[in-house]
């Protein structure tokens, strides 16, 4: 039995997302079969629609920050049942059993995880297909309970946008007594602030335009610094323990190393690629400061990321679109005219175009 | 009271060293005055002769890596005696009291150390000379106990050379099970080798050049890649905790990246400036993967380092030298024509030249 769905796929680098009928492979024991209710855009679908990185295959649906109702399950899946209110996020699979794996690091897996779209399944090697679309089929170790209380279309962009900033705020161990800088107030940026905030850090958001204040310390901001005022950067020198880099191109890091405390460190989760300008390694040395890199984070961390949310309410602040207006969509969030995630209402699929 | 001291300085940027007459200040009741016996070369004293960093200040006596007999204490120094052999580093005070100084990291001083030399005594203002000269006068929290067991000529270089690789081993909490690269055999590279292995951990040199190899083991390493032949380089993907760049000079990181483990760190402890060509993120943000940079150690963690190797017998492999043959031994320094590190005998101020 193989399921035939509608959903959403860019055909070519240079042309919008169009509708797109294809098949989603056999349902396994271990499998969830799920029917899509809500899913968020977040840039990295851009990226491989327009091939930016020169690996997307297509036709390409793309979609990785799933909320979705369980309709069937596997005879061997025990955690979820129909009607559970599930997610799904960058990763369906792993080799689990490397290293990384067997730390709950599926996302840096030795062998490369099998990503949510633009992958190749490895077990029966057909394409994945994302969450643009009426329904996906995913091993049950790598779907995410979404807690009873939490909005569950706000919830969407926690799969990507919530686990790439909370997976660095916990393995730099930040909480009360910490101060995260936040640079950029996008969708990661955005729930940046909101989850350093409940952790109870203090937290100060980076941005390059003034006129963001009022928003930023609604979502949790104790201080907002306009990176282009010199005097205002001096200012908090020397106090970060962990600036979050959100910023999806290259920008400039060498003003923001010596905010960095003693032994703190810059960890960039947005930009794949080479810094320009190049980085001046003096702060890092007079100060034992770090620049590293994370990337989305593990499984088990999602699902305690969840938990997290719905313990302390927290959903990403979210406009909702229809399936259609998916290709206008890009322009703005290109545009930064978004607060601060797009969310597909997948039902949308079943509107006439 | 003031002291006569005779050393050897720099004048300006592009004149050798000459022998130089100055005062040394007024020892305070809580100093230490000690008669040199040794003095390391140290590739910093060149950079600081030459006015690389543009912040000489000449005359200029250069000299961080001092071996020497007390000669007297002040009324209130606890700690040492008349005859004992101590030694002194890169450091002699700090404001010791702010928040690196309180945790013992003087080196991240926020108000900035005084050094050696070349730098402003913080007290009395006057201009810091170095170790190339009869004698020197320290506070006592920044003069270090020399092991009795450990040859003073050779415990030299462990001030900087030592203290600059000991440092982030300790600070990355490397041991048994560990895995570590270091970048470089010179000075620092050399001390970096022996120091890992006697910590327990696997350690691999990395060269440009072949034919180290058997010096290269003798000192401790278990493996030496060639970091030019690319299948060498491969066959240590994701292989290392932490990688110790010595380097001295601007050069390529982004090969070494990928060699770096999950969570694993690159730390930069020889060169101050832009790296180029640029980093590039993505193997980064693909594990989690850190640059840091490092500056020598902490007052404790440098005795900690001397303990450590009167203990397990470690020392620099050293050239002895006579201080008027100190500008050829730079030539050479700059050929890497010296087994590790050039140590000069300071008795030799009395020659006739």
């Amino acid at each position: 039995m193989t399921i035939n769905v509608l959903g959403y796929a860019s055909t070519s680098a240079r042309t919008p997302l169009v509708p797109y009928n294809f098949v989603r492979r056999n349902p396994r024991v271990d499998d969830v079969v799920i029917e899509i209710l809500y899913c968020g855009i977040c840039h990295t679908d851009l990226h491989y629609i327009q091939n930016d990185w020169g690996r997307s295959i297509y036709p390409l649906v793309p979609g990785h920050e799933i909320i979705g109702r369980v309709i069937s399950v596997g005879s061997d899946v025990g955690r979820f049942k129909p009607k559970d209110i599930v997610g799904v996020g960058c990763m369906i699979d792993s080799c689990q059993n490397c290293s990384s794996c067997n730390q709950g690091l599926e996302q840096y897996c030795k062998e490369v995880p099998t990503f949510t779209y633009n992958s190749i399944d490895r077990r029966d090697k057909t394409p994945t297909f994302g969450g643009y679309s009426e329904k996906i089929i995913v091993n049950e170790k790598f779907v995410l309970l979404i807690p009873k209380d939490l909005d569950p279309k706000g919830a969407a962009p926690l799969l990507c946008a919530g686990i790439t900033t909370w997976s660095p705020l916990r393995h730099w161990k930040i909480g009360k007594g910490s101060n995260v800088g936040v640079i950029g107030l996008g969708g990661l940026g955005h729930m940046a602030l909101k989850l350093t905030k409940a952790l109870g850090a203090e937290v100060t958001l980076f941005t390059r335009s003034p006129g963001k204040e009022q928003n930023a310390h609604k979502l949790g901001a104790d201080n907002v610094v306009i990176s282009t005022n010199i005097k205002q950067m001096d200012s908090v020198n020397n106090k970060f323990d962990l600036i979050i880099d959100t910023v999806p191109y290259t920008h400039e890091l060498n003003s923001y190393i010596p905010l960095l405390s003693v032994n703190g460190t810059l960890v960039l989760v947005g930009f794949p690629g080479n810094l320009e300008p190049t980085l001046n390694t003096t702060p890092l040395i007079m100060g034992r400061r770090s620049v590293a890199g994370s990337d989305i984070g593990g499984i088990a961390e999602t699902q305690e990321l969840l938990d997290f949310c719905g313990k302390h309410g927290i959903t990403a602040d979210i406009e909702m679109v229809k399936i259609k207006d998916v290709n206008e969509a890009y322009k703005r969030m290109l545009e930064s005219d978004v607060k601060y995630r797009f969310v597909i209402d997948m039902s949308s699929l079943k509107d006439k175009v």
